[in-house]
């Protein structure tokens, strides 16, 4: 198990985490298999998606924040509720692909760490398995 | 594979089967590996998310209801369609890490069975294995 | 790791793969295990939902639309970020138990690739392993 370390950059963020994840399965010396991430957060999630036009992130910025509005019914006292939701809808695990010892990705693919309650220091675990 | 059962409370709810998943990760006896976690259900799901304050579980509550109102031109005879769309949202598998025969979660992660077309008895099925 | 290739057939629909898959999985010769999907597109994913009544796949498709509208301020310019959004919102990835060399599903559900900016020939990845 690997541990990665990610510095996010605003409230809501996506930091494209690729080659620090690829750097873990090339360290694992996996050549045919699995890599398997979780983010150990509950107010941030990992989410595969476009990492060739940054207006992406923008855009998922703004359809997120539509989907999950403050409210003054919320009950949570620390105020962070809509972030709660968000990691619960993009999700704290994501299982990817390797083959040669490279990630396996869609030509626009990218990693993300979404963060919802930044900005702050966030850790990402890897596992690469032969499989 | 073991499969564990969980009596459900209310028509939408949150059901913390941390201490549920981790007992099949000790009866498994694996030391290092991966707990995998499906739902065979298509109107519940499963997710991670805050197990400290239950006002969290609350909030996710009203948000998910927020996000997929009932319709009037919704088809399926059931009546439940709210709930399908949430299950696909949250999700019905997670994959999560084992190290030295414990669940890794976060300090303030559990694992839920998100109910949302209960109350009902649900099935939720483990695969730990050694990785 | 096998490739299949899916024809989706509007802008937004749901593909029934669980065939597909299936036949992936009984190729394999795996009898007892996991059987890994992923999806190396932005503008897809993948989902376990009912199979029985397509009404639930209309009413899904209702209800993410409505979650997800267009917007003027939307700066990506080719114009689906709805589509990607959505992607992230359902998931790249799906991990599903192999039992008997069989799919485990519930009684009601299926494997679909979810096409959001369609229609369009689309890959899914599986591999499935012993466990």
């Amino acid at each position: 198990m690997i541990q990665l370390q990610v510095r996010t950059s605003g409230r809501q963020s996506f930091e494209d985490i690729t080659s620090q994840v690829q750097q873990a399965v090339s360290q694992s010396g996996v050549q045919e298999g699995l890599c398997h991430l979780f983010c150990p957060h509950t107010t941030a999630g990992l989410t595969v998606n476009e990492n060739w036009d940054p207006s992406v992130q923008h855009d998922m910025g703004l359809a997120l924040d539509d989907l999950v509005p403050q409210r003054r019914d919320f009950r949570h006292s620390e105020g962070n509720s809509p972030a709660h939701v968000k990691s619960s809808l993009v999700g704290a695990s994501q299982t990817l692909f390797v083959d040669g010892g490279r990630l396996v990705l869609g030509s626009w693919q990218g990693i993300y760490l979404a963060e919802f309650d930044g900005p702050r220091t966030r850790k990402v675990l890897v596992k690469v398995v032969t499989a």
